[in-house]
This record gives structure tokens, sequence and C-alpha cells, in this order.
């Protein structure tokens, strides 16, 4: 995800890191070329004239707008909620930290609660692997311990096993004396939350927009902007392909990005930074145990994945 | 549902399994040979000049694009909100199977948590086949004892006797004095949710979106695509048939798919992978009770239903 | 409200029944007609052409379209959560008979249970009859204890006291030592969601939506369409009556349906079947209580109310 | 409030009460002569001809409407969420009584009882007033001990206070012995729900709409429909005023509304009955609680306050 | 935040303070000298004639519009969500003062409920402090122990640390046997929410519209607006520098709008009224504990911030 200050309303119309620019350039370039052949030859093919006029281009370039605007509103509201489920990440972790600290009888920087944040932290990093489907051994064999990081290796679903663990972990501390039925399920709650959090993350990740839809917009764009240098080559003449790959940039821009955020858990440059925010919670966790905080870095060209 | 990695922007282009295309081949096929026809005629219909322009085409055409974006937007939060659903129900049920594991007092490997489990799983293959109309008694017989299946087969609503019977074993544990009154209404608030799960199900599959709207919609979108080469057969001559497609090929295919996807528990290709989220949801379960995990397949095309 | 099967797309633009057409019929004649007139005087009224064309009408076209889209979003909106909370009653009652039977500690085959069970169907059809201003006693007979049912009677607010003596018979239940607080208060929780229900519907059906936005829509989109004749006729000639009836059905159809659709507890046929909607709460709840279900009986036509 | 029956669809047309037509008139009047001057020099202004054209007019007038649109759902959703939080008011305060009657110990007919109901209904008529800015010491006074009244006329936030008379009831049921804890969290859970609606109105009441969107979109609205005349006085000739006013009053009209329903708590004709919604939540607590019912007195024009 | 009365129609069209106008008046300005000279040169460029005409522009400008829109309702959501977090805030924190009042046990004027009040208070400063990224030790050494105050200063999570402290506090009180877990539970759930809060505000303050798409629409905005009077030069004549003027200043404005309101926690002009909102929850807590209230002072011209 990139992070950046909002900068003079001049510059920004230069920018070219972070905007989707670099990637369309060569079909941008494709199109250019087309609209100047078809500028030199006035809009004929082997002596055919290809009879298009803006008209029918306005009809349909409105429709169009409208349903990539339906497709970029369905895409951002899968961005958008991806990040309100890592949100309430934060804040469940949180809680369930507190009330490690303050209910359960434990002494508050005692071995047992220590385990219990760390069961949170490694579970926030066994969802964030999940989600990428990367390996992510390394990552809890440095906060669980040996046994129990060893055992969750073959699992599928990881996250799921720690939330059982600590369940048993409540458990326990009910076993020991240290808490009633009533603290418990007050616990208990709050890993039901969890448990809804790991599946609305599956949710998102296992179930894109109908792939009809995007096919459909597709095809309907690229044919669209395509055509467009033949309705325009008579009124506009050599300006054509300048204002093709004007409009163009635009219909292509839009539907580019709206495929890039769909999918929130990735990697490229406008998906959720979900290496900072686990970084963000172990930090948080961490300080709310009273705990050594990791040294966090940040990318000094303000991307964070 | 359809699955597919993207691909090339240009492959994309010319994509033909999972699109709506080949279904609407025939019709779109019709209104060629009718633009033709057209075309020949000069727009004439027995020595009559049809005297057609592109501006009420302009004009309607936005506003139909408006109202199909409408149509759309609300299928898809059809499509959407079922899905979320059925996320609901992979959280729930993990998390009642959590319960019976750390919370009932039962032990974790044992036979009272082993068909608790089970009841969470037949659930969800009830709920399937309620949502499918079709014979849940297979997959029901190899997951309850032959006493309680049989109970079930003359059931209208099988997954709702599944949640009464969950019912019965919490009140049975608390019987045998192995949970308070505070355990059991914690499994309860999780029934409480199965329960919303069932009945959202059933909203979402008895209640489409109001007929009148989508007879007025189908109409209006086939009369204007069959009316347009007579708009544009002057200005266009020879190429009408072609932008006709073009423009018809968009519109009608938006409300195909959004026929589709408005009934998201049917097996047409874009609707939900309910065999596949079912197998999922048996699969966490098992692992979660430390049983042997099925075997899960996927179709080699990338089709789940 | 009417269900029917996907038809095949080419019988679906005759569809008669469950359109809007019928009752549009006499108004769209009256547009025919004045049409007609217009294209036989050319546009002229008493010597004077009307200087009318058609870029007035694409101009204001589509901000009607896009008014009459909000307009069309808002009706449904109120439809559909209309429908959600309707879907939430069966949710509750069925949750709230769970708990009867598996919580309260009385025999589930037993008379108390029975009594509880036909409080929630009793309750249903008080509701269905508060929202559609008719009577209810007929059906509250059948149900109630006759000391009750008379009781009811002159009551405003008959589902609120139904749910009074819901608490009334948990509060017994406690007094008679058959649950604690705790499954007191779970019962709480839902009869809480019963009364959310009943006000959420009193809602919708009390508050439409602002009168003034009706006004003005309504009048804006006759004037327009009773113009429309004026500024087609010089380029569609003789056409003129045609695409206007085509332009102006769709225009005041979508206005038509969303005035009906705006208040959807009536008996139009596009208002929710609340009638089919209470007798499965009732068919649920008592299949769910062992108890022998009523014959439901469903529409030919495919129309429930 | 207006609330009023669908009317004939050409009655409708005609209707000078509830709409805003009254409250435009004199700016549409003066547009309206500005228009007969424009057409009158034929667009001239001291001998320079405005080269004005529809063009430019179809190309904003279509941005125009979409954010006007923008405005208006914004406004809606004002609206639409103040009343949601009063039936939230409604359906809460009726499940505090049914608490008060069913799990408090004390009698249903008893004196305790019949004193937080009052707490309850006086909270409602508190909280309108607090809304409107106007004073509370008449309602008050009938529905409070005077020794409560009188502390309470001093306070800022009147509604929060007695929230907390609310919560003392509750505390000294407690210590009386006739609740536990677990009958004390369930009354807090509500008494948390009527400051959830406190907050709520507060929010809506305070933070409108951004100005800068306010003043902007009214500019835009204005100086376009003052433009207008020019645009169509040598295509409409002496049809220019006409058009352009029925073209302006739904511009104007849409934003007029968009402002008086934003603050949804006035007494304007569009804003909510927060009277009548107070008169029937007093109505059914009443009801409930055994006590004859005031004596509620509808507008006879239809609009409610 | 402006808050300003509604104003005569009339004046408002001459409002400067509280508009954009001020900050985008140079940008506009160059604009207008671009268009004067365009003009001038009857649209030519060193004897080349740019031939653009209307048509681009009017299939361009919508899309656009629809494009400024989905940017306008993501940034005002935004806006509104952040609005409703601090709604909660206000409300929870009301929540927590009554829970400490009536069910601590502690007598409601004495100093532990005092000192939990002024937690919730420097809680909410605390807060404000983080979003901003201003220094929050003067608020919290007013409000809370030296030695506390002292602890917090190198704390990254002030408000999260302050949450623990309230979890000791309750923690405390259970000790003294003035609650049981119930209660303790009950002040939990509040707890949770306050993490809820936290959590929605940090989510929103670090995560914005992806960049790439306001460089997007930035770019196109502004393209745009500087190809316009190359459009109109031919038709509008010397009016064009006017038109393009009023169309430019709703297009720019409307994304400057967007822009500012998209990070809701800052001090411009459009952003929330933290401080005022600070001010009123310390104010009505205070009143709650019966302690004199602060002397809140509004910004004369009705800014707040």
């Amino acid at each position: 995800m990139i992070i950046r200050k909002n900068e003079h309303w001049f510059k920004m119309l230069f920018i070219w890191k972070g905007s989707v620019l670099p990637q369309l350039l060569p079909r941008l370039l494709l199109l250019f070329l087309i609209s100047v052949c078809i500028v030199y030859l006035k809009g004929k093919l082997f002596d055919f004239k290809i009879p298009l006029n803006p008209a029918p281009f306005t009809l349909f370039g409105i429709a169009l707008a409208l349903f990539l605007g339906f497709r970029n509103n369905a895409s951002y509201d899968r961005f958008w909620e991806a990040r309100k489920i890592w949100g309430a990440l934060l804040n469940d972790t949180r809680s369930l930290a507190r009330q490690a600290l303050t209910m359960s009888g434990y002494p508050p920087e005692g071995k047992e609660v220590d385990t219990f944040i760390h069961y949170l932290i490694a579970f926030t990093y066994a969802l964030k692997h999940q989600l990428r489907g990367t390996d992510a051994s390394k990552d809890l064999d440095k906060r669980l311990s040996p046994e129990l990081s060893e055992r969750l290796k073959p699992a599928i679903y990881k996250p799921i096993l720690l939330l059982k663990e600590m369940g048993f972990w409540v458990q326990k501390a009910k076993a020991d004396g240290k808490i009633d039925s009533i603290i418990q399920a007050s616990f208990d709650q709050n890993l039901d939350k969890l448990s809804d959090i790991v599946g609305g993350c599956e949710r998102i990740a296992s179930t894109p927009i109908p792939y009809t839809y995007r096919i459909l917009l597709h095809r309907t764009v690229y044919i669209y902007c395509f055509l467009l240098p033949f309705g325009f080559v008579d009124s506009l003449s050599w300006l054509t392909p300048f204002i093709v790959i004007f409009i163009a940039y635009t219909f292509v821009a839009l539907e580019a990005i709206a495929d890039e955020i769909e999918e929130p858990f990735g990697t490229e440059p406008n998906d959720l930074a979900l290496n900072a925010m686990t970084t963000m919670i172990e930090t948080t966790l961490l300080e709310m145990g009273g705990k050594p905080l990791p040294v966090a870095t940040q990318n000094p060209e303000g991307i964070l994945n």
C-alpha cells in the first residue's frame, strides 16, 4: 500500500511512481500508434471508409462509465471491508490481551499472561501467511513453544487451531480456580469474534467478483477504446490520438485499479499493508504486556506491504 | 462458481468459457441478421422509411444504463449477502466446535464432542440440500446416527430440527453436571446465530427481486436493442450490425448476469460454490476435532458448484 | 408477491400478468392519442409552431433518470428491509421455541411449552393484522386461551402485550424453579429482538418517503412524458407516438413500481407475502414442537399475499 | 411530516399543499421574468449577443444531476437514520418496560414499576426538547416527582441524567433483594442502548453535511438555472421561459428538499413527526403498564410535527 | 468544522468564508487567463488550429462526473464513519460513567468513581492527540494522577494503556468485594467497545483511499478543465472563459472538498470538530458525576476544530 502526503496540485499531475501508468504504458502506446495510423489513413481500411461518428460513442461511453462505476464500487467495498476486518483484528486482540491482564486472575507480568499474548501475536502472523499462501513456520517458531509450533506445521487452518489453544488456556485458568464461568464466557465472546475475523478474510480471499462481470467489462472497455479513433478521426483530425489516449487512460486505468484492489490481500502496490499491520498489532500487544517492542522499519518510499 | 487467475489483458478479450457469450449467441445472431436486413433495405419497411435517428437512443440509452445499474446492484447485493451468510456459517460452526472442545467439560477427543461436531457438519449439508431442493438423506446418513437420520427424513425444515438436537445435547451436558447455565447460555447464543443463518438463506431463496422490475427491464433492454439498427442505419451504414451487436452484447449480457447471480444458491456457473464451501466446513471442523480429513477434489476447469 | 420461474427471454417480452402494464394502460393510451394529434398537427397549436427539439429532453431525461433511480433505490431498500425484518421474525421465533424446548426445564412435549409456542404464533398473526389494519380476533381466538384473547381485543398494540405475556411465562418458569436468572436473561434477549421487530415494521409502515419527493417526481415524470411528442415530432414524424410510448412506459412504470413496493405491507401484487410468511412461521414452529402441521395452500397463479 | 394517501395520478399533478412549490415560487417567478426579458431581447445584452447554445448545458446538466443526487442521498440517509434511531427508542423503552414488569420482582401494577415507566416517558420528552432546543419543564413536571423535575431543570443533558436515575432505580431493586446481578446486567444493556440513542440523535443534530458542499451545490444550481435561458433562446424562442421553469423547478426543488430533510429534528413540513412519535411511545408504555391512555389528536390536514 | 445557519438563498450565492473558493482562486485564475489567450488566438497554437469541439467533452464530462461522484462518496463515507465513531465514544463513555455511578457499589460522589470518570475524560483527550499527532501531556497531567501521567508519557498507544488501567480499576472493585463477576463482565463489554473505537479511528487515519485513485482523478479533472477552452472557443467565443470557469469551479472544488474530508481528523475547516467534541464529552461526564463544568467557548465565526 502506498502512503503519500498530499502534494501540490500541479506536481501531482506529473507523478509517475504509485500511479498505474507504468503498467498500462505498453497498451496505451499500442493504442496511440493505431490512432496515428487511422489518422494517416483518414479512417479508411483498404479503401473502405469506416463510417463512424461520435454519436454511438457518446451513447455508449456513458453506459460504460456507469458499469465501470459499479465494478469500481464493488472492488472498493471489498478493499475497505478487508481493511475493516483487519481493524477488528487489532481491536479484538487488544481486548483479549486486556482481559488476560485484568480479568484472568493471573499476575499481569507472569508467564501465563505472556503465553496468551504470544498466542494472539502468533494468530495474527498465521492469518497473514494463510491469506498470502506463504510459509508461517518461521514467524510461529519465534512466538510459540517448539511443541505447539511443530504441531501446527501440517495444519491447513492454523489460526483456527490457535483459537482452540486459547480456548484451552481459558479452560485451564478456570480449572486452576482463577476465573469462573462468567469470565470464561467473556473470553469466549472475544474468541468468537476472532473466529468471525478469520472467516471474513477467507471469504474475501476465496470469492472474487463473478468472473463473467470481469470478462464482460474488460472486453467492453478495450473494444470501446480501440474503436474510439474511428469515431473521432473526421472531427478531431490529427488531435485524435491525444484525445483518444486521454479518454482511454481513464477508462483503462480505472479497470486496472479495480482489478488490483479487488484482491486486497496480495502484495501489489495498492493492496493492504498486511506486514505493517501485523507489526503494529505485535507492537501494541507487547506494549500492553509491558514487554520490549520490536524494531519496526518503514519503507523509505512510502510503500508498505 | 468460476475461479480463474487473472490472465493477460489481451488474452482476456477472447475468453469463451465462463463468459455468458455462448448462452446469448442465438439472440445476438438474430439481432445481427435483422440489422443486416435493415442495412440492406436502407431502413425502409415496405417502402416506408423508418425516420429514426440517434437522438432518442442517446436520451434513452443512458436512462436504460442507469436502470440496469440499479438491477445489477440489487442482484450483486443478494449474491454477496448470500456469500456473507455462508461465511457466517463457517465462523459460527467453528465457534461452536471450539466451545464443545474447550468449554463443555467433556474430553476433547471423546464421543460426545464428536457427536456434536457431526451435528454441525450434518447441519451444513442439510442447509445446502434444503436451498437447492435436493435430497439430503445420503449425506445425513453418513454423519448422523441411523435413528436421528431416519427421524429427520420426513421433516420440512431439517436444519432447524438439527438445531433442536444441539440444544438437547447442551441440555444433557448441563444435566450431566458438565456445564452450568452460563456456559449453556454461551452455546445458546451461537445456536441463535445458526438460526439467523438458516433464515437468512431462506429469505434470499424465497424472495426474488420483484417480478415486475425484471419484466420491465427485460422488455426495455430487448426492445431498445432491436430498435437500435433503425437509429444508426443512416449514419453508420454497413457498420451498423457490428456496432449494434457491440452495444447490445453489453446490455443483454449485464441483464443475463444479473439474472443469474440474483439466485445465488443454484448450480449455474456464476452461483455460489455451495459444494466446495460445505466440504471446506467439514474439513476445518474435522481438523479442529483432530479427525482424519475427507479427500477434497477440485474441478480441473476452475468451476466449483 | 408474484413468484414466477424464469421464462424464455422471448416469451418474457409478452407477459401481461404481473407486469404493471394493465394498470398503466389508460394513461399510456391517453399519451398515445395526444401524440397522434400532435403528429397530425405537425406540432402546431392554433397555428403556433411549438419550437421544441430533442436537446432539452436529452439534458433533462438523464437528470430525470437519475432522480428516478434515487426514488427507486429508496423504495427498494424499504421493501428489502421489511423483508429482512420478517426474516428476523422467523429466526427469532424459532430461537425462542428452541429455548423453550431445550432450556426451560419443562418437558418438550408438555403443556407449558405448547402454550409458549402458541404465544409466538399468535404474535406473528397479531403483527400481520396490525400492519395491514385488519381484524386479528379470529386468528388469535384459534391460538390463545379465550381469557387472553378477550383481553387483547381492545388493545392498540397487541403484539407488545403478547410480548409481556411471554415475559410473564418466563417469570413463572423461574418462580417454578425451572430456570435461573441466566436462562431468564437468555429468553429476555430474544424477547428484546421481537420488540425490535415490531418497532421496525411500525417504522416502515408509518414513515413513508417524504411526500414532497413523491409529488415532485410524479409531476416531473408526467410533464416530461407529455411534452416528449413536441420534441420529437419534427425528426421522427409518424414514428413519434410509438417512440414516445416506449420511453414513457419505462419512466412511468418505474415510478409506479417504486410507489407500490414503497409500502411493502399492503396487498398489492408486488408487496410482501405476509400471509405466506405467517403460515410458514406457524408450520416451522409446530414442526419444532412435534405438532401436526396446518395445510398450506399456494395460489395457483404464483401470487402470494 | 406530511402523511397523505396516494391520490389519483392526475390529481397529484396539481397538489399545492405539501409540495415545496409555494416556498420556491418567488425565485421561480424571478427566473421566469428574466427569461421573458431574454427572449424579448433575443439573447442580446447591450447589443452583445450572448453566444450560448445547449451543448455546455447538456454536458454540465448531467454532472449537476449527479452531484445533486449525491447531496440528496446524503440528506435522505440522515433523515432515515434519524427515523431509525427514534424507532429504536420506541423498541428499547418497550423492552425496558417489559423488563420492569416481568423481571424486576416488583408487582407489575405497583408504584415502583409505575415510576420506572414514567422515567422512560419523561426521557422521551426530554430528548425531544433537547433536540428542538425547546423547554422541557412542563412535560417533565407532569411525569416526574417535583423533586427530580426541579433537579433536572438546570441540567444541559437531561436525558442522560434520567438514564442515571434509572440506573439508581435498578440498583435499589438489587439492594431490596428483588433482582440479582444478572437481571441488573440485563437492564443495564438496555440502558446502554438508550445512551446510544441519545448520542445518535445528538450526532445528527450537531454535525450537518459539510457546509462547503452545500454552498458549492447551491451556487452551481442557481447559476446554472439563471444561465439556462441564454442557452435555449435561439432554439426554443418564446417557449424558453416555460421549459426553463420546468427544468429549474426540479433542480431547485430537489436542493430545497434535501436542505429540509437534512435536519430531520426541526418542525418544517418534511421533518420527523417527533410530537406524534413521543405521544405514541407514551401511549404504548402506558398500555403496557395497564394505565389509561392519553388522548392523541391528529392534525386534520395530515401534517404531524 | 464550520457550522452555519441556513441563509437566504440569494445571499448564499456570495458567501466567501467557508467555501473552498479562496484556496482554489489561483488555479482558477490561471485557467481564466489561459482561456482568454485561447479566445484571443481563436484556438490556434502557432498557426495550427486545434480542431476540438464539444462532442468529446460531453462524452467524457459525464464519465468524469461519475468517477468524481464515486470519489466523493468514498470520502464522505469516511467522514461520516469517523463522526459515528466519535459519537460512539460519547455514548460509551457515558454508559461506563453510569455503570461506575450505579453499579460499582462505590458511593456515587466518592473518590473511586471520580477517578474512573477522569480516566474516561483522559482517554478522550489521549485519543484526540494520538489522531492529530499532537502532544497529550498537558491534557493528561490535568486529569490523571502524576504517577500515571508520567507512566503514559513514553507510550505509543496511550488510550490503550488507559483502557488497561480501567480494567485494573474494575478488577480492584471486584477484589474489594464491591462487584461480582457479572458486573465486571458488564464493564468489560463497554471497555471492549472503547477498544473498537480506538481501532476504528486508527483505521481511518492510517488507510487513505488508494493513492492511485487520487492521482488518476486529480490528473483527469485538471487535464479536462485545461482542455475545455479549446472545445468551446468556436461556439462560445468571448464567453468561453466564463463558462469554462463555471464548469471547472464545480469539478475542481468537488475534488478539493473530497480531498479535505477524506482525512477527517485534521484541522482544516471541513474536518471534524475534535476539540469541541472532546470538551462536550468532558462536560457531560462531569455533569453526570455532579462536578462543576468546564467553561466551553465557541469560536465566534462558527468554526470549530
